[in-house]
């Protein structure tokens, strides 16, 4: 009797052992399309938000050094990838609630990309510069492409984005190069394009994959780069865009993948001025101008086009302004609180979540009516990152 | 001590409880971002796929009629809402493989939708006609909007989208009226647009929520509203497009949901015509036809848009064809068997899934290089469904 008892426990205490996950499904047994993550970057954490419940779930730690951090997701939305400014790469488990993997895979990175089918990670490096690649499922590494320009010298790599057909488009800051690598065979075949300009500073590739643009601290004007081309060249727009014909201090660079497509234009912050350039968004010419409260970083369409939310640089950075895209004119403005730092909509645009970095909170707001949905206590927020990026090309 | 054992096993049968769920997790505690369901229509079944796998997870019963069925998303990509042909409203739960709620809310239907915020899902009745709307939680009652048009008669309504700002937009098949309904405040809000044209079928909504296009089977040519305009109003576009030009018979009245849109362009079927129009996207006019094998169906954008994929009506219906959008033309072309009926991209468009339904197959082919990647065995398989379009409008 004592002997079939404990064979009994034996076998219940198994079932006890299946016990824990099961308790965890009752966390975690849920979808993956409507969370997202929040940058903190003081604490080296990130806040794991449901944006249907508008809540924090919770806190995830040890991350590392997350200035300038950007996040991108697998493509079953499951797992986030952190590119962190001391050249981590951390492969976060959104269900699990937990860091899954962690390298430090340089000395110093500057962000990442996701290639389109979804298996290969690519993280651009300041020191050593150049692009390495990972498995995304194991962090295992794949490729390292030194990024050694013309003059012979290495160099920094910035604006690295993804493109269709597993290929990667970045550009060598201090060579003044643009570079893609199709990663579709056994070694990364490199196509480069040299001599596009002075000291490019970032780069944005379309929502399209088609066009690939980078900005030039050094000179007046972008690089546009048409990757459509049956041979791409690339070629000098907006002449006259850039530090150059600055009349105010630069507080903060814009970035450039603020970009906002509108329909058929495209709106794109000036740099220095109090204003956003409206662009034709196919021959990207200058079509309008649109004055605004400061000097613009983020202009971010909402999904469907028809407006764009505006923030600002140091020390007007208190504001958020929403132009109308088909008028160009500002209709409307909010004062989140100090600091805004960055804006991400909801994917079919309905909400949009807005981080106030010195009132340690995130914002939610609804994006017809512009009333105030929530607030959420983070810790010094920046970037949001929601898990339906996984879904497009580009981010 | 034998008191003492019983409680023990109670305690355990407890945790025994809780292990089913373990078990259950350790299957299904996954993202939900590469999942989708396949309409077997003979069967009333289900197919639920995985696309990063490539395979096929288990077979979901007891969907009903299942013939001319669409399905749609919730915005946590768990939950897909299926609406089929006997009026029935299945709300399935891809995590638990199982149908979580079903309702036959009509006695005839033709398509559904689901609000930008993910709260509600609206369905086009024939029978009777009219929409009505549910909970996307419960599938309660919310609303009920019987479509009586001017003359005073029930029509049927065909359709039917999402538009941003909660709101649906709907035809009205008999008495040639669009509709919008409001749904964002207590009762629905209804603006009625009388005498489009005669017997709108079908319509569509683009991309960005802007434009709304009814094809009409009684005249030729089709109906545009501009959502965004101050006051939308309907105007008459591509006059000359639609049955009463056809020199052939017409096998099968295209979708118009299968427009694609890409870069500055659409692509539609031309009705009757072994054509593919091409049009201006922004004006709505001609720019070009594209000879093609077969009446098609369906013209479906590659996500990046640089290019179309094409079937084709009974009796060249074995046959995909292959548009490069900039040039106008056929470049390539497949025989996947024998009746080739829908064609699904993964969001980011490296692969498409092809259903071929008189194989019983579905076909998995790398949009690179036109490789089939996989086979999976399916009844019957007809409309592929992935869970990325619940990140998008009209879809």
């Amino acid at each position: 009797m004592k002997r079939r008892l404990v064979l009994k426990l034996g076998l219940l205490g198994g079932a006890v052992g299946l016990a824990r996950p099961a308790r965890a499904a009752g966390v975690h047994l849920r979808g993956t399309g409507d969370l997202g993550l929040i940058v903190e970057r003081a604490g080296g954490s990130l806040g794991l938000i449901d944006t249907t419940a508008r809540s924090l779930l919770t806190r995830i730690q040890g991350l590392g050094d997350l200035s300038h951090a950007s996040i991108v997701y697998g493509r079953s939305e499951r797992y986030g990838y952190v590119f962190g400014r001391d050249g981590g790469l951390t492969k976060v488990d959104l269900l699990e609630q937990r860091v899954a993997k962690r390298i430090v895979q340089a000395g110093n990175a500057i962000g990442g990309a996701i290639s389109d089918d979804g298996r290969l990670i690519a993280v651009s490096n300041y020191k050593p510069g150049g692009v390495r690649v990972f498995d995304a499922d194991t962090l295992a590494p794949v490729a390292d492409i030194p990024a050694v320009g013309a003059g012979g010298d290495r160099s920094k790599v910035v604006g690295l984005v993804d493109a269709p057909g597993r290929r990667f488009v970045f550009t060598l800051y201090d060579a003044g190069e643009i570079w893609i690598a199709d990663l579709s065979g056994e070694a990364p075949r490199l196509t480069k394009f040299r001599d596009i300009g002075a000291l490019p500073y970032d780069a944005l590739i379309t929502g399209d994959g088609r066009h690939y643009i980078a900005g030039l601290f050094g000179e007046d004007g972008l690089v546009h780069l048409d990757l459509w081309a049956e041979r791409p060249a690339p070629r000098r727009i907006l002449d006259g865009y850039g530090r150059g014909e600055t009349k105010l201090p630069v507080y903060k660079m814009p970035h450039l993948e603020g970009w906002a497509r509108a329909g058929d234009r495209l709106l794109l912050p000036a740099v220095g001025r109090h204003e956003l350039l409206a662009l034709d968004a196919t021959r990207f010419e200058e079509v309008g101008r649109i004055p605004v409260h400061g000097q613009p970083i983020f202009a971010v369409a909402r999904p469907d086009g028809r407006q764009a939310w505006v923030n600002f640089a140091h020390p007007r950075n208190d504001t958020v302004q929403i132009v109308d895209v088909p008028s160009l004119e500002v209709v409307h403005e909010l004062k989140p609180g100090p600091a805004v730092l960055h804006m991400e909509f909801t994917p079919r645009g309905h909400e949009v979540w807005v981080s106030v970095r010195d009132a340690d909170r995130v914002d939610v707001y609804d994006t017809k009516s512009f009333e105030k949905r929530a607030e959420l206590a983070l810790r010094k927020p920046s970037g949001i990152f929601l898990t339906a990026r996984a879904h497009r090309m580009g981010l």
